[in-house]
Formats: C-alpha cells, sequence, structure tokens
C-alpha cells in the first residue's frame, strides 16, 4: 500500500492510532491545530503549553519561480502562527529547521529570515534556534512555534455540538485566487495584487483567537489552511457531528468576485476548497450568539455565519441558492491524494 | 556570495547576530545545543525549557541504499534527545514534520516510526504531533524536542574557564568507522556489526547528562555530533578560550582499532574527526574533579579526561605522543562548505 493510495488524512490517522502517545500531561496530541502539553513542566504556572510544526516545500507549497524568498519566509510563521490562533492561544518562541541549496546566496538566505522576522516582531514571537541542512533537490523549510494558554482552555477541533452555530472570520477564496494570479504570471491589477497579497501574506488571526477564546464563546474550533470544504470536515470528524453551510451565506471579497467574473469562474469554488486563507473556523453555542454579536461590535471583529451543526446522521450539507441541499464539495488540497 | 562559501558555522553565526531575539525570557538561543527558555510560560514552576530541533536530508545525513526507515526515525530522535542531554535536561515531548515520497509504502511509514517511538518509550518521551508533506525529491525528517531542567542550570557550551579539564563519555570514533562500513557495503563480521550498531543506533546520554547537571560539577557541555575537531572547536569559541588535547587520552574502542588495523589507518582521525557519536564533552573546573571522580564510580560513568581548557591565546591544540603539539585538526563534517 503506498502513501498515494491513503491521502494525507488517512495517514495521519493511521500514526494517530498507532503511534500517538496519551497520558496526563498530554491534553490534546495529534491531530488538532496544536498539541496541548499540560502541567509536566509548568503545573503552577496555571497554563498549558501549545505547540506545532509546519513544513513547506518546494515545488508543493511554494515555487521559487513566482515565490519571493522573503514571502516564503513570513507565510511558513504565518502558518504556523495561524496553528496557534486556532487554539485561541499566544504564540511565544520559534525554530526553524531549513533544507537549502548551496547554490543559494546569503542575501537571499537573509530575505528568508527577513520574511519571518517581520511578522515575528509584528507578534512579539522570539527566535530561539533551528537547524540547517544543504540539500539536493527541492529546499524546503519546516517551523516550530511554542505558545501558551490558560490552563485547560485550548480551543480544540472536538467540541463542536448540535445546534451550534457556524462563523468565520474574513473573506474566504482570496488565497486560492491570488495564488493563481501568481501561477498563471496574470497581468497585474490593483485587485490582483490584492488577491496575491493575501496569498503571500496573509494575516494570522491571532488576535480574534485570543478575544474569543478568553470570552468563553467557542466550542470548537479550526484554522482555514487547506480550505473550508476540508477543515469544516476535520471539525466535524473530530467532533463527530454533521453541519450545513449556506451558499449564500459564505462571505467573499469583490477582489474575488470581480476576479472570478472576468475569468468566468464560480467564486463558490475558490471560497469553498480554496485553502490557505488562514481565517478562522467557529462553532458557537446558541446561548453565546448575543454576547458574541455584541463582541464583534465591541471590537469590530468581522465574523460571519455561514451555517449550522447538525447529528453526525444529517452529514456535511451544502444548501445552494435554489433551497436544495448537496453533499458538501470534496476536499480541498492534499498531499499524497 | 553563496552559501557554499560560507560554510555552515559562519551561517549560523551570521544568523544569529542579524536575527536572535533576545529578551529576559530567552536564555539562550541560537548558538547552544537546545534553546533555554525562561519563565514567560512557567514562571511559578522553577523550571526552564529547553526546545531544539534538528533536521535529517536523505543524500547527507541518510541513504535509503544503505539506511533501514526504522533506523533513520530511530537516529532523528536520537539526535535531539543527545541535544536536550547535552544540556543536562530532561526530553518530555517531540513533534515529526516529514517530506516523503508519494512512492514510500505505508510499510515503511510505519518502519520510520516504529524507529522513532523504540527510542521515545525508552526515555519516556512523547510523540504530540507533526506534519506531513509530499516531496519529489530527497526525503527529509524535520524533529523537534521539548525538554526541562531546573531553573538557571542548563549547561552551556560557553562557560568553559582557563584550568578546567575536558572529559567526554564513552569512545569516539566508532560510528564514523560504522559509516564506512554500511557505505562501502563491507562485508560483515561480529565486530564491524557493533560498529555499524555505533552508527544506525546511538544511544543518547541522557542519564549521564543529568547526573552531571544535578551534581553542579560542569562548566560547559556540548554533544559530538560533528566531531571533536568541530564540537570541542564549539566550546572554545563560545566559551572565548583555549584547549589542549592530549592524543593519547582520547578514548578509542578496541572495535575502532582493529577496524582502522585492517584498512591501515589511522583510528585517531576517526575519533577527531568522526561525527554522530553523540557523546557528551563536558568541561570540569580543578575543584570538581575528586567529586566527579566519585560519580563515576558510584554511578558506573565511564568519562576519559582528555585535555584542558586554556587562555584563549594557546589557541586550540593537539599533543601528539611524541610530546609535540600541532595544531588541532580542522572540523569534521560540514553543511555548506
Amino acid at each position: 500500500m503506498k502513501l498515494s493510495q491513503w491521502g494525507e488524512l488517512k495517514l495521519v490517522d493511521h500514526i494517530r492510532r498507532r503511534f500517538a502517545s496519551a497520558g496526563p500531561y498530554l491534553a490534546a496530541g495529534i491531530g488538532d491545530d496544536a498539541a496541548v502539553l499540560k502541567s509536566a513542566i509548568h503545573h503552577k504556572s496555571g497554563k498549558d503549553l501549545l505547540w506545532t510544526t509546519d513544513v513547506l516545500v518546494e515545488g508543493v507549497d511554494f515555487e521559487l519561480a513566482y515565490c519571493p524568498l522573503h514571502q516564503i519566509g513570513y507565510k511558513a510563521l504565518a502558518a504556523n502562527l495561524s496553528d496557534i490562533a486556532a487554539m485561541g492561544g499566544i504564540p511565544r518562541f520559534f525554530l526553524v529547521a531549513l533544507g537549502l541549496s548551496r547554490d543559494l546566496t546569503v542575501r537571499q538566505l537573509d530575505l528568508l529570515y527577513e520574511g519571518m522576522m517581520d511578522l515575528a516582531h509584528e507578534f512579539e514571537v522570539k527566535l530561539s534556534g533551528g537547524d540547517i541542512s544543504a540539500v539536493q533537490g527541492p529546499i524546503f523549510i519546516a517551523m516550530t512555534v511554542l505558545g501558551e494558554t490558560e490552563r485547560g482552555r485550548a480551543l480544540m477541533r472536538s467540541g463542536a455540538k448540535p445546534g451550534d452555530q457556524i462563523f468565520v472570520s474574513g473573506t474566504l477564496g482570496d488565497a486560492a485566487a491570488g495564488l493563481e494570479v501568481a501561477k498563471l504570471g496574470l497581468r497585474m491589477s490593483t485587485s490582483r495584487l490584492l488577491l496575491l497579497q493575501r496569498q503571500f501574506y496573509p494575516v494570522p488571526r491571532v488576535k480574534e483567537g485570543r478575544l474569543l477564546s478568553m470570552r468563553h464563546l467557542v466550542s470548537a474550533m479550526i484554522d482555514l489552511s487547506d480550505g473550508l470544504a476540508s477543515d469544516l470536515r476535520r471539525v466535524c470528524e473530530e467532533s463527530n457531528v454533521g453541519a450545513v453551510v449556506e451558499a449564500d451565506a459564505v462571505p467573499m471579497s469583490p477582489l474575488l468576485i470581480q476576479y472570478t467574473r472576468q475569468k468566468r469562474g464560480n467564486p463558490l469554488d475558490y471560497a469553498l476548497k480554496g485553502g490557505e486563507d488562514f481565517e478562522l473556523l467557529l462553532t458557537v453555542p446558541q446561548a453565546k450568539i448575543n454576547p458574541l454579536i455584541r463582541l464583534m461590535k465591541e471590537k469590530r471583529l468581522r465574523l460571519t455565519q455561514i451555517g449550522q451543526i447538525l447529528p453526525k446522521t444529517s452529514g456535511l450539507r451544502l444548501k445552494k441558492t435554489n433551497g436544495k441541499t448537496v453533499a458538501f464539495p470534496k476536499r480541498g488540497y492534499e498531499h499524497f491524494a
């Protein structure tokens, strides 16, 4: 059986079942945005540790032909900060493991680090070490972020209950359109540049995640790294529930609408299947909706209700404009598929 | 300026000077075996966090042609545990970032993880997550380990003082000979299998590191991952001192002596320049020598005194059997060189 016949999610599930550690010190391990480490190291501090790793590989996650190294460094860190954001945590430290070509210049290496550090300064995350290896082949960057949250308060993927409302932050699909702009080398316009910006320099929703976590409003949360179709499915699997999403409610930017009109494409395809928006998807119990709306007004938090959690037997459905419901689209990007 | 013109150490130094974070929460960052994270997360716990990352790349750090995947998994974790050992810490958790080929089988993936888990169980380290990417090109494994030590007690590379005695654990050079046995596909004998074992399944010196740390005997410590020639040089640079090593005192196994006699090679070359022994190198103040000798007897700790720390002006010297001193050999393996 080859890895390509299984696909990423089945692989991760397999690894979790066979090899995951459990114990009183590990509140959550494989299968959430970040691992939650309890008490072992800091039992008197009232905090849990969060840590996560993400790897970006040339030819899979980026192409040197159209991705500036500054952008690759930035985004590697952004993807990790987004995982901490999805747990409602505060990122603190990061480590960088690099596989680099001998032909890279020191200036290029500096650009890679400058991209990281620009974002690191913004979120006050400290570079605290790493490892560098020379590779003959695709270069890669594997980053690890350590963060913290109040004891027992990390927001898991597994807490959604039937009746909870589903929200997302920001707008969806812009990053996927931006990737197309970059890949196809489309002629630039202001709106295309803005889409490219969303692909190249996504803003991890750390502040939003903290606000939501501190107000106790959320039953489950995940970041949209692989697209709504994949990531909502993950929440449903981990929470053992179903869900319905209303197509008309999915927030999309005027930029995306304009871009897909020119291309005669369907913006909803980008919003549902496109990855790397790094927005948050969260579920909110009915009783917390009013406090959430107050928080949104108070903090100018942009969240949109897109559907609700159903019992598992209802499956995962999309309610279209004409009122009919259909099966939710297949997953977004998947390694090994 | 290309990375290959600078070499790994100069690169790391450059990154440290340009990009390293500092602050009250980061006791030690780039440039030691592991970063030491103070108080930020666990200020009431009396502990410091240690964390470290190591990356192994196909074609550089291992070859699938002669390295079983079980061994690669084992060694990736061993290299990281060795870094925690060199700080005198206890490893607790690990994360695994993988870049794998689609053609790998699930059985091969399992072997990789089984290698890790065999060692993880032995040292009670918990697998707590990771990330997997498909790569077209060399596969790689980037691992991060989180550990802990008593507050303010991590053993740095920077604490060596003139007059301190230099010790190493175990014997040196076996792993380099084992690599040759594997690479050249030499006919196996019992002694060659044992050398291969030292290359494939090194034992990280976690217990030894803990003993030395808890007894307050050590002024500086590092693990021998790149070879004595590189790693002693690192201690001297970080501590701003010189050193002399007595060639006759360097501990070498009968296996290595026998192997190099057959090959008409010089065992000292393997012991000084060969990497991946994952033994500890430590410096001990004169006043602590007697307590150290008692500890060695009490705990059956195998340490050998190989030289002493000198003022920086003395440089880094090797005292040969004939009594003459010469410049210490150049560094061992180096990426980008």
